[in-house]
């Protein structure tokens, strides 16, 4: 029988197409690197799993997947194995055995995800690849009034962008605040059990707006209850967005050993 | 009589061929990019000078530049301007009105570079362009005690690579010294008056070298007194480099009148 195997990553997401492999010539993704360095190690395709499907240009400080293991993978040195072969854009941080219930997906109880603003007259050739450059002085207590509004269980279709079939839009937001993290940086932080294609950049993007349309923040509820994207506002660009956290059950987290 | 005109500026090294201006067709420099945006904006060559050569690959957190500006400066709005012409990877973050004495380079009285390095087991593919990866443990005080030897006047040709006439190998270091920036960060910064090609990757790539190989702090003393750059180790790559601060004197840096 083959053994499951969990893996915890990062990637810088600038240069892929997304996480999930794809068909197309030319649009390297994370999920298609890992498959042919697994494939290339093992001498037989490998198909993974991953526990968040980022858009092209979404980091992840901590995404998840698994896999089964065609051969016993502790004779690889699976963790320094993959890190030699994958470009420097991904990162592997630990590898486990995973017991065979565990699924990157489907046992996953939430996820956090970060947003970086930065929030200063000039733009950071430093910062470029990690944040939104906004020049407008931004009103903390504003964003963190109106997200507010989005904590607790509500249909998020005005957040959702197209093109994913799901069979129902609500979704349930365990926290969302915003923080200067340090100087210039804003951080805003989102955490649900689950999120819809591209809702924590529409929402972004619509806080952004509508602050600067001067509404007030009351009028977030107004956007969640129209059930109608174009009640909501622009979607925020990848750039400064990070997969941040993927949370399990801890009796499961426990039952995956590092290899 | 032109109007000299003194830029700070940030900028992200990787994708560049170091600050100068080259001849060859293909390799982008920092400083060849913005004197081609100049152009376009005057209509005319503008030749720029900067305050430190960087090499390929090092970046700049602060670097500043002069050039005689052959028209009002003011109504070209040259902030924005130049930050929306430039690639992301370079930030213009303040322009002047520069006093007829000011020099970028001559006027300027000290450097601060810093080094970054990620002291983990595991590579990070967030910090890959900004660090330099060491996943053998670092001891901080061994660092420290190393690197105090360098403070004070010497002769740094052991830490100096080909390349550039110099008429004197004698620096005057005055601050070198090592930190914890957050968790597995490391940062490493040195302050002098000036500095010879490569001096800072030297010292840094010696330093790390010395400890793996269990010599003593004070062997950093024999390093210095063979004048012989193969009395050094290797050169640490550029990716972890970062020019910090140039420092002008406090006079000049007033007569300097922000447009």
């Amino acid at each position: 029988m083959s053994q499951r195997v969990r893996i915890d990553l990062s990637y810088d997401g600038t240069d892929f197409f997304g996480w999930q492999k794809q068909a197309a010539v030319g649009q390297p993704t994370v999920q298609g690197t890992l498959e042919a360095c697994l494939e290339q190690l093992f001498g037989q395709p490998v198909r993974t799993l991953g526990a968040g499907r980022t858009d092209a240009g979404v980091h992840a400080l901590h995404q998840v997947m698994h896999f089964d293991c065609p051969k016993p993978p502790k004779r690889y040195k699976l963790l320094s194995a993959l890190n030699s072969m994958t470009p420097e854009s991904i990162a592997i941080h630990r590898v486990f055995y995973a017991p065979t219930d565990f699924h990157a997906l489907a046992s996953s109880t939430g996820k956090i995800y970060r947003y970086l603003v930065l929030n200063r007259t000039t733009p950071s050739a430093l910062r470029a690849r990690y944040s939104l450059w906004e020049r407008r002085r931004l009103d903390l207590d504003w964003l963190n009034e109106a997200s507010s509004f989005l904590v607790g269980t509500h249909d998020f279709k005005s957040f959702q962008s197209q093109g994913t079939e799901v069979k129902s839009t609500v979704r349930q937001v365990r926290k969302a605040h915003w923080e200067r993290q340090s100087g210039d940086l804003l951080v805003f932080t989102i955490e649900g059990e689950g999120f819809l294609k591209q809702m924590v950049r529409n929402i972004v993007g619509t806080l952004l707006e509508w602050q600067q349309k001067n509404r007030t923040p009351g009028q977030i509820k107004e956007v969640l209850s129209a059930q109608d994207r174009s009640a909501a506002g622009r979607t925020a660009p990848a750039r400064g967005l990070f997969l941040s956290q993927v949370q399990y059950p801890e009796s499961l987290d426990r039952k995956c050993q590092e290899i």
